[in-house]
């Protein structure tokens, strides 16, 4: 596995708690002793797997090969930023490991993510014979894979998706980021995205928001953003009309947002600054992303688990054509506490319901379930066995048939 | 002239209007390109008077007193930071140079300015002959100068002061401070204070304000802050019972600063930050201040004039016992249009009031009626010559008498 923040740490805690399928496991990020804590924290609370622990930097294809021809990993967990996705993809390949991950490629320079990229490397895993599952997180993830299920044994033609994901918690910070602050503030000012009638239709940035109500929540102003795991679900499911992502935002949240922006902390782009250096040896031009250097001051999402309440609930909304024939609507949802995630791993919510998935998709290639060489998302695979397992890993499931889905 | 701001544009273009007084003038800041780009400015506009530039760091005594001994200014203008008031007032003594600032001292590891650091100077300064003007552009400078007068002329005692200062400008952007963020977020930031009854009575940040209505321009939300001209005025006329500082900010204003705060970018402390040379020869771990980091993206202050539209209004509201024994009010104050100041100096009209000032001192001193050694509050001296060259040099003031002070 690599990378060592907060998924990677939930991933960790719940591949230790599965020591029967797991049962060589190494922990590598830029910082070892971040991994070397990740370890301490597991066998603290009880877990005995023996795990390996690494220094690697993920832009680097060099130290990545030489720690892989090192450990001889059947297959690679990314958890990493998704700078650093085809760097990765470049070393399995060379190394012949399988690769997971849960956020797809995007260039550094630019705010903006699609599958593209990856995709392009579809026919190199093919004929390597290697697996490559992208995408294997909550959203995109989980919702891929409600959705493989729904199509599976609820509808006959899926026509219209909503995915739902509402944070309705509370950290008690007046502003913090639930998951690495640069990432989140590049996904939400860039534009709006959905498909509809065949073709995309671009929005302006949180240009359209509604209510929306959410199980055990209560209505929330919901925003229409451009989520990556409708790009491959439209083409994999191509009765589907209409498919849309909505994601809840505070005003207080959006508030903070907007300055951020105004005042161009959340420029991408270099400035260059004099600053002193650390050593005291005097000063040196430096180039800083503003975006960058905000996430160094924000509060460190890994530090939020503590005294955060509330729950997330995070769903698929589903409208088409059931299997008799005639037209339903389909909500599956998990709700998840984060005080119990906290308690379980020592992280937040956002943190475990990405970190969950992630092992169990580590879980379906071990188990040799999901294992067909190539670049694939979720929902290509067996839906049934990842369904059961949510339900035994601390993300259960449930269903609405017939409701109001709002949408 | 230290110092390559929009102040110290506006007072350098002064200056040269002002060449009978000003025979020989030179620009000094730690930027020399900077200095010429002004004097270039300053040539375009038609003023012929000679002006020599220079490097020089004003944190560094040696360097100061390498340039005044140099130069040999009779008098250095001191438009630099505010933390640098203290080396230069050193390089001023050890050289044999009157010295006038516009801003007091404060030490840059703690947002918090008084005079004593400089009145500490006071019998050095008397003991060289030599004559230090603190505080002289426009609060601090004009509205202790207009309390002078109102002591001098309307009151046989002063028993209530407020001063208001208004910016009722639109600069057109979504968020900038009017002079150097890092120091007016400093100011903002910190807890308000006024004086009354004998002592000091501290605020919350912001915690009290008011509508007040300003000439031309009508009501106006306003806050009481700490200004450091109080402390010297209210030890200057002990008859005051109440003296208060109050300025006016917008809700989009407000709604930024805090934000500012809540992310950490008000923060003065310094962050540890690794980032890549700007001649890519690699990474260096520098040490960053939050809020001198933000200043390098947030807009100059010096770009502001094209297209500010409006006016400041800044004046002193003064209720005490008139000369014939009774109870009045009197309203002292400028209005200043940014189109005009930004049509006549290139500068909005921030600095334009600060700046203007300056070179009044200046001139004060130069004609020997602000020649008195010592360290000393500009309401120390006549206000008479000040007040008439204010009519005469762009800020001209205007009276009520016995108005509502609202206050």
């Amino acid at each position: 596995m690599i990378g060592a923040g907060g998924v990677a740490t939930v991933a960790a805690f719940k591949i230790a708690q599965n020591a029967d399928v797991f049962t060589e496991f190494m922990i590598a990020s830029r910082r070892k002793a971040k991994c070397d804590k990740i370890v301490e924290d597991i066998h603290k609370a009880g877990y005995k797997l023996d795990i390996k622990t690494a220094q690697v930097d993920a832009d680097d294809v060099e130290q990545l090969k030489a720690l892989f021809n090192d450990f001889k990993p059947e297959l690679v967990i990314n958890l990493a930023l998704p700078y650093q996705d085809l760097t990765i993809m470049d070393a399995c390949l060379a190394c012949g490991c399988n690769y997971l991950d849960t956020a797809n490629y995007e260039p550094k320079d630019e705010a903006h993510f699609e599958y593209s990229w990856q995709w392009a490397y579809r026919e190199r895993f093919e004929k390597a014979g290697l697996t490559a599952i992208l995408g294997c997180g909550f959203d995109p993830g989980v919702t891929s894979i409600y959705t493989a299920y729904a199509a599976k044994h609820h509808f006959k033609e899926i026509q219209y998706l909503d995915i739902v994901d509402c944070n309705a918690g509370d950290h008690h910070k007046a502003f913090a980021t639930n998951f690495n602050p640069e990432i989140n503030i590049r996904e939400i000012t860039q534009k709006g995205l959905y498909w509809e009638d065949g073709k995309w239709v671009e929005t302006e940035p949180l240009e359209i928001h509604k209510d929306l109500t959410y199980p055990e929540i209560g209505p929330r102003d919901s925003y229409l953003l451009h989520h990556e795991e409708i790009e491959s679900l439209v083409i994999n499911y191509p009765t589907i009309k209409r498919a849309r992502f909505w994601m809840t935002f505070g005003q207080q949240y959006l508030k903070h947002l907007e300055v951020i922006q105004n005042i161009g902390m959340s420029r991408i782009d270099e400035v260059e600054y004099e600053a002193p250096l650390a050593d005291g040896t005097g000063t040196a031009k430096v180039k800083i992303v503003p975006l960058q250097f905000l996430k160094a001051v924000l509060p460190n999402p890994q530090d939020l688990g503590e005294n955060y309440e509330g729950q997330t609930s995070i769903g698929c909304r589903i409208r088409g054509i059931g299997n008799d024939g005639k037209e339903h609507t389909y909500y599956v949802y998990n709700n998840c506490s984060h005080r119990a995630a906290y308690e379980e791993t020592g992280m937040q919510g956002v943190s475990y319901t990405t970190g969950v998935p992630a092992m169990i998709g580590a879980m379906m290639f071990c188990k040799g379930l999901w294992n067909t060489p190539g670049v694939h998302n979720v929902e290509e695979f067996d839906p049934d066995p990842f369904m059961e397992q949510l339900n035994k890993q601390g993300l259960p499931w449930h269903e609405i048939h017939d409701g109001d889905l709002e949408l």
